[in-house]
């Protein structure tokens, strides 16, 4: 089983792309997660109809692939202005058309987030699983909202909050059960 | 007083561009409404924090500029997955850094919208105002979403639908009024 794991942040050092890693060490055997890379997701350009009767770009291409080859998908999000990211939406708005073919259409999918603020990145989460089930992906609910991002990982990046681990392991385990035929053994 | 028009649609013939363009003609006299190019809309990356320590990209700058120079901002979006164009958010994400200097700071801002669909992007635009009053605009209310859009404008891109003209010159009245100093005269 595979797991795509797609981080909302472009920055390098981002939590929330060290929130994707860290769900890899979660990931019962037999599954891998692997984090989309995010100079793909940079590549992206804003959406425009015109464009897409000629044909979807191949960022655009790459991405919808790499979901349609994946069992799950997990995203992690940043919060900007109260909600998501404009490029992971303007990503998500290229993946979504054609809709009726749209490889999230079905697609067991979570959403994390990690700020630096006291909530985090509840409300970009919120929008996003709205966005996830308007566009047909079968969102599987978790609760982890990483607060004060800045105190949850060491200094070389790994997620060392204790609560924090066992929410995103909870996380990864639904996630992984509603891609499962049967339900994975822990 | 010159009110910067922007339309949240790249697409050449799009309905919120014509929407954004018929703003002019309820102009009240001595107010200029300009369309902002969106060829220079979407030449805005996608945000990342360590580009944005950098130094901000010059169609951020751009459209900064734009902003800070107009009295008042008016942004007409269609509806992506019943929300905001992803690409139009990622350049308000731009606009709103660093929040303390955002040109869109008490700025007066209304929302119109237009879709093909029955809805009139009512969800783009209720997103669309929470966002704008997070990050800080004097977001003016308003009632113009443009339903079936196909139907309201004649082959030349002119908005010919009067219920529409009637309330698309309102809210330009509104928003006049609000970014005067007095209100302006009908």
């Amino acid at each position: 089983m595979r797991v795509l794991a797609i981080s909302g942040s472009l920055r390098r050092d981002s939590y929330n792309t060290r929130l994707a890693h860290a769900a890899a060490e979660f990931a019962p055997r037999g599954v891998d997660v692997e984090l989309y890379p995010p100079h793909l997701l940079a590549a992206i350009p804003p959406y425009d109809a015109d464009v897409d009767d000629l044909g979807q770009p191949d960022a655009v291409t790459e991405l919808k692939q790499a979901i349609r080859s994946a069992d799950a998908v997990l995203v992690a999000t940043p919060e900007y202005n109260s909600s998501i990211p404009g490029h992971l939406k303007n990503a998500l708005d290229w993946v979504s058309r054609p809709l009726a073919e749209s490889p999230l259409r079905g697609k067991p999918t979570t959403v994390v987030g990690a700020s630096t603020s006291a909530y985090g990145a509840v409300w970009a989460q919120a929008d996003l699983r709205k966005v996830l089930g308007v566009l047909g992906a079968r969102v599987v609910e978790a609760e982890v909202a990483v607060a004060h991002a800045a105190e949850r990982f060491d200094d070389a990046g790994r997620l060392t909050d204790e609560e924090t681990r066992e929410q995103l392991a909870q996380a990864v385990r639904d996630l992984v059960d509603a891609a499962a035929p049967v339900p994975v053994a822990a």
